[in-house]
């Protein structure tokens, strides 16, 4: 594996390889090597959403999914529901983005 | 806007902010700037997903999302969609890495 960040992949490629490679990084510590336990996934958000979580307006989100998660728990977290959880945080930051943003969108300049 | 790719972010939070950065990138080309029109999502498809359209195995996954969207297709595709069309792209290449590291995984070493 010789493609952690190859120069000529795009940005969204470049995302795409860093949430694999992420997920990977902490499902092999346990168990199953291809899921999370709540652990590996408590470590993950620890570890890797140390910025956001230290953010009070974001542990929100987390707890949410978090709380999401419970319910069809089954103590493991396959890749696709690690994907729903950034996913989720990924839109809250962009809500958060947005709202930071709202006087750029100001409609008046038609044309 | 400094904090592009912040030495002191988790590659977690690196991916989360390539894909705000890459939808913002095509969402502001034309018509609402936090929508993709159906042309901007082409467009950010090619160009972003080069290395991924251009293997046949993969434009079946982009096919087969871009049918999910023309489902409630407004013609615009929100960032909550599109981080939904990046997940299931992302589920799909992990699926392919599994494949390709199945042997790695053989299950036969108990203790």
């Amino acid at each position: 594996m010789t493609s952690q960040n190859p120069e000529n992949s795009s940005n969204l490629e470049n995302a795409m390889q860093l949430m694999i490679q992420t997920f990977h990084k902490y499902s092999g510590n346990e168990g199953d090597k291809y899921t999370l336990s709540r652990a590996e996934l408590k470590e993950m958000l620890t570890q890797e959403l140390g910025n956001y979580l230290g953010n009070a307006q974001d542990k929100d989100a987390v707890e949410k999914v978090m709380n999401d998660l419970d319910a069809n728990n089954d103590g493991e977290v396959d890749f696709t529901e690690f994907v729903i959880l950034v996913g989720a945080l990924t839109v809250a930051c962009n809500d958060f983005f947005l709202e930071y943003h709202k006087d750029d969108n100001k409609p008046g300049e038609k044309n």
